[in-house]
């Protein structure tokens, strides 16, 4: 069955910080496959990859790399779906995955968030919000998420008092 | 009529750098509303709009800030809708709205463009691409105006041949 | 009975770094409460903290907050006391939380320290310098703790000589 | 008569940038005094400024500089006062004045406010919570000037209905 | 007849400053084709020049982007021929497209050079000591340049005395 | 025998990065000699080395060096032959030695790699590609192990099915 | 009996780094004195020091400060001597006390070494230098810890081959 | 016959800077050669100029450079004086010169002066404080200068009052 979600990684070392992504879908019941592709190593598969994601169903991408990270920009230019770029940066204190994940040109949007595991779970938050505009179901457990997590800080807060 | 997407800013010093964002929506026949909403000096506006907005019949927001940018990060915390933040960055190499937009805690994310105009307008660009998820219509207009750009390349391309 | 110096910050991650705030104040003899308040997760119940504080008696707000830092923001956007913010940054070299804490717009100011521990200690005594303007026995205690590091400087001089 | 406020710059080529400061205060009616004191050039000057600056009526001390940005720093290790430190920066992006103006170790604070202009207005700003702790006029004054901002805001909104 | 070197840049605007390389690749005789090609724009055509690259008689590429700078890091990814990467940064300090070139992934090298011209001119100084390696008639050229090189800056250096 | 890379080095304690260049040569059976020079502390010996680095048999040089890394621009600017720069950087983010050694004035390339040991490793790939512009036998070995690394990726790809 | 080079630092924290510094300095025969002096601590006592550093025989003055640190130059705008700086940061990679150390005014230099340790070692080695332009057996005894520099590089050089 | 101080610079393009240092100097009555030397460029002459420095009389260098600025640490590593070093930088914020000439690695000191004009003539004011440590005459003009730029902040002060 297809999965809605593509999570892509440049390497598979970059797993432990990019299934927090798939953690976070799976708590929101949002379906997802993970692949390892790699803008420079691997090109034709990630180019396949992005040529066909939305035939095999996907609703969007997210992708995660460090250093001069263009598995989201690559995606993005392919592909007409909306791709999320995680940076998973660590030399130069994680400037240069960031820099080369956000800042790509006019008509060819990467929608970046935070640097490193941060980063990699609100990937998912912002598929589920985009996910949720049609469909009803996963909106009301988003909703529900979102209090929890309020709940969480309000008892945080109550816990020190 | 309701619009679909809902443009903020925070000062009309930024208006010449966001309404590229209606500009790109507008050529893909996205309909959109433009409010300038200060995170700190009208914060009782700012957050009647994100708590209205999916009300209203917003699809989503894209926010443009610059400094200590938050407008974004408050229509993230506020709304359940998905949020694109654009950094209008002058002061410090454009370090401070960059970082100050993508840099969002788990569970409230914000879709970060680049910064200056080319994020206005990647924002613009990102919102079609998420509401082409259930617009077929809009999707066939995306599909085109992206093989336009292809085409404005290959045109440039020959242009110097 | 109403405390003087609200501290708020964003995380209960923060309170190990934050808490060294509090101690300075317990020295100087301040009285302080202490709240987890989330920008972002939990934006009323930061913003009634807010609203409130003045007439719950507290004089001024130190805010703690890391990455995309919105809390102070939002602290000196709603109240009209002294916020006083503190960069709680490890990522991007702390670069995130000082960028987005200082660089407030005009009619909107944030106090800010230095980053991390440094900066909690000196949120405090910067809260000490601002009291002890209309309490001359705090003011009596202040210069008594400066002619203590002082002492405690020259103490160190002597040590290695 | 005794002045509330003292302004003081490392340079006269600051004064374009730092008058910003005086004209806030006097539009919050906060009267102020105006030196150029260099902590390399006069030190001598600059540390008399700071010592005597309580007695000769001063409640706090505004210190803008830029570069190696030691005024503020100079001015809170002599005075007991409030300090509230502007970067004046230019070179190296700003990054050099921010640096040498926020980052003061733990005892002698210096209330950093945005890079140039801006901050310069902040730092007025600050001055003007801070004396409408115990000035119940000025806390008017200050009250209505944010209903201004916060109108002037609204005005510019409606502006682009 | 086949062309040595490729000059590709990602956008026509790029060209004021690419065209640098080609000058001096004109002054060593070293013969070039230039080629606008984005590698998010027209991603086919980008991959398709760099699979047939050394087909068609190309020795190594050149490539200048700005931003996200991708396009030598594809082109490193596709050919195996030696890639120059030149970060025609303008944004951010120009640290966006330096990072974005200079941090590829280990197998995958882009010989990155300075941003901006003086970068554009030395992708093809590179070259030509590249080049040099197997002809001798290029070397004895380069060789000429370089004592050119040397005398105009002892000319310089004589006309100051 | 002569040597086909010169592998130079600031200073022992390079070692355990720069050697990852030496395996990557020997796995793609190109012969390297290695040396320790410093630009500042044996100027003479580096100079010497450059000087008669072509006559020797080098066919380029790899040169790697931390903080003020001057020991790649001294290289290319005594010999003819490419020089490829390795930033090991670890101060200042490791800023430092990327912009000492790529920022290279016109005339005098340094290829730049990764900051350490991932770019020492692209050090001996970027040689590996031009050596191989007129080396079929070591062309045919570079063709296979990027074949072998792109399998590898495909690996992991399967290994998380 | 007086001393040659002082060695000021503002916290006893400093000592690990900059007892280097007086290493290098007992190799080389040069006599020093140490002192914790604050700028912002202990200002008057650091200004005594440097008042009457001339008079008490000292020729330079090396001061190692972190953060924001003012201590080089306030030595500088005091005392007529020589000042050396050594930026101790750790915060923000260590941007903060190298910009707050380099960037003076013109007419109050600091002559900037390295950040840490490596910085602390140059400031006597620099001390070196300069005693040495009038002390013909500290000349003799620097040229010859050059040449054991070069010495040790040749060895190392050696060791590997 | 022999000057005292040397300034030397990578470019004819830097001159318009570095004239600055040779006014300092020329107003304190040092006298002063100036040359165009470049470390890359031609690096046989700017080493025979540091071999000679010091027996023709040469007391102590200046050397201003750009980029990856290593014409100071040439200086330092070949040549026994004092080097001062000044970055000239433009490109990426000024960090790169800034960086490539004070992270010089123990044993090989170059004191880093400001960026740009600033610095150039910091780097007139710290030969002058060196070279008056063993002449009466300079010293005594060195404290008029320093007394007059006293004066000139103490007038500019009562300007405007």
């Amino acid at each position: 069955m297809s999965k809605t979600v593509g999570i892509v990684m440049g390497s598979k070392s970059d797993l432990p910080v990019m299934e927090a992504a798939g953690q976070v879908l799976d708590e929101l019941g949002v379906s997802w496959e993970m692949r390892i592709l790699s803008a420079h190593r691997t090109p034709e598969q990630a180019h396949e990859f992005a040529v066909t994601a939305r035939d095999r169903g996907l609703k969007l991408i997210i992708a995660g790399a460090g250093m001069a990270a263009h598995l989201a920009g690559v995606m993005a230019g392919v592909s007409e779906l909306p791709v999320i770029g995680v940076p998973l940066g660590a030399s130069l204190g994680g400037f240069d995955s960031l820099l080369a994940t956000v800042q790509m040109p006019p008509g060819v949007p990467v929608a970046t968030v935070a640097v490193g595991k941060a980063g990699a779970k609100n990937a998912a938050w912002m598929a589920v919000r985009i996910l949720a505009l049609s469909d009803e179901d996963l909106r009301q457990r988003h909703l529900a998420a979102r209090a929890a997590m309020t709940a969480k800080v309000l008892e945080a807060d109550a816990s020190i008092q």
